[in-house]
């Protein structure tokens, strides 16, 4: 964590600021070690950071954090401890409000947002990080295959998913990494399913999308089913999102830039017909945010590097019909892509 | 839905703005019915209403949404339609980010907050909202009885809240409202103690703070109890914390102020000494959200009204010790606060 508060330290001359005001659960976990419930603030100067909580959060944060921790009960409080401070270095997230605020009460007069300081850090993950993705995906592994059993003719897709979030607290994870989606029948076809009361029929596509937190970090993975046998179509589309899926896979390697990536799934998809029904995009970043840099799309030109972690999941949506999405969490490593979640895809 | 909108159109003349644009996704769906998992912009103008979501929520949004849904791939497509617009109403929420580039791309010349509109629909419930908002409740408290049965020694925390988040959602819940508390021993006088792998032992008190999240709205509701027999010191400040929580649900009505109830609440356990270690506020409006307005706090002084949700939870925390909190999900009604979670509060 010093060597982290350091970088931003060095930061502030080459960003030309006087500070930087951290608000963001995620960034200020990553650069303190404390993640306070109600909300922490990072105050990052040259002569060093200190942490601000809420009255109720102090003591745990305390114990959590490696920087200096203040107290406050009230938020006018911290404007106090910027007064002097000229130029800003804030996220992008940062609310109007609080922006606002900060310019009448603590009399700033510059924001500069440093948002690709903490991206070029954060992006790339070292190796204690990645070991926590890894128990991340394997937690998520564990729950796909329960849910693969879980699914039968007549159950509700949300029995189902709570069954695979309590195996997943079971297991370490802190909490579900996003809505646990189990989409069946016509459902498969919208990509944000979220499990419903919806009961699952014979010869439904369900697609089972979810992932784990587990200390702080996020994994994430899909697979596709059938209840019973699957029908032609059904197979059909499978079989084109599996190649596009295994094709990028293969392909991941450090150089090339997402939108690269991004398009040799969409290529494959595209050559079949069903370009129109992949509709977004390939992957994204995973770590303290499920969805976090880069972007696989065609929207991103971030080269990918060693050590990035990033989603693989193209899918095939037919409304009315159903859908079909293969996803793994994989990371960049020197001789191409790792698969960090390892359930087999050959499921239909 | 439509009444509301017709609400928020009214508003622009009375806001002195051309439109507003909703990015909060508890707005968006108060709003619209909508409620797009990777996010949904509303915008109103005096013509009408229309909800903006990525290709991907498309489909179900327009299942959902009582107004118009049109879909874009790139976020720049949004600023095309606010084209003209020179004063535009915002969420305070809204990112500095967001801000820039709908100053920039969009050329809107004029922001203003219309927090203030919003929270004065939201703020009061309607009788169906109610009626969501009990059900929620009833499966908070069923919640509730079950840790109370499956906390024993030996057991872990998060043994315990995996097993109670199961049930929520198996009765209906969409998820947890909140990362559910069990803090024992030490860590119950860490008023967010998220349960943990600490092992419950014989003598603790164990702090129970969680809530259901159904249809869109949610509960919530703490218990305290101890593991065996409670000591004398246990016992004390539970009998303290349990009178100044009566006698708070007691005396709330409409026409006080939220500032008044919490010292309702406050002067009970300062007069026993114990003011000190009452490190947060006496509670908040629960809605869409889990905090919302008002603040039952010495810094708001927002007038009760007929149909607000608010909790009612004091707290003493002693460092190393532990801690005490009893807490209700109420109605203000014309005839004062009616509970809606029900759970037994003489549990020591």
């Amino acid at each position: 964590m010093k060597e982290r508060i350091e970088k931003l330290i060095n930061s502030l001359e080459k960003n030309n600021i006087d500070a930087i005001f951290l608000a963001k659960a995620p960034n200020v976990y990553y650069f303190s070690g404390a993640s306070p419930l109600a909300g922490g603030y990072l105050i990052v100067m040259d002569s060093g950071a200190t942490l601000y909580v809420p009255e109720l959060e102090y003591e745990m944060a305390k114990e959590e954090s490696s920087v200096n921790v203040e107290k406050f009960k009230k938020i006018d409080e911290l404007y106090e401890k910027l007064k002097g401070v000229d130029s800003l270095g804030i996220e992008g997230s940062l609310s109007y409000s609080f922006v606002s605020e900060l310019k009448e009460k603590a009399g700033i007069k510059d924001f500069k947002k440093i948002d690709d300081t903490i991206k070029e850090l954060r992006i790339v993950k070292t190796h204690e990080e990645l070991e926590i993705i890894e128990k991340a995906c394997e937690i998520a592994d564990k729950a796909v295959m329960a849910a693969i059993e879980e699914i039968t003719e007549g159950k509700r897709e949300r029995e189902v998913a709570a069954k695979v979030e309590y195996l997943m607290k079971m297991n370490g994870a802190e909490k579900p990494a996003f809505d646990t989606i189990i989409a069946s029948g016509y459902r498969s076809a919208l990509p944000h399913g979220v499990a419903s009361d919806k009961r699952i029929e014979k010869g439904d596509l369900v697609v089972i999308d979810l992932g784990a937190l587990y200390n702080h970090y996020n994994s994430d993975i899909t697979r596709t089913i059938v209840v019973g046998s699957p029908n032609e179509k059904q197979r059909e589309i499978y079989e084109i999102v599996l190649e596009a899926q295994k094709k990028a896979v293969e392909a991941a390697k450090p150089g090339m830039t997402a939108k690269e990536l991004d398009s040799i799934a969409r290529d494959v998809i595209k050559e079949y017909g069903y370009g129109d029904y992949f509709i977004h995009s390939l992957g994204h970043g995973v770590g303290l945010e499920i969805h976090e840099w880069p972007r696989i799309s065609q929207y991103d030109e971030t080269v990918l590097k060693e050590g990035m972690v990033i989603t693989i999941e193209p899918g095939i949506y037919i409304p009315k019909f159903g859908g079909v999405r293969i996803e793994d969490t994989v990371v960049i490593t020197k001789s191409g892509a790792k698969r960090l979640t390892k359930t087999e895809r050959e499921l239909i």
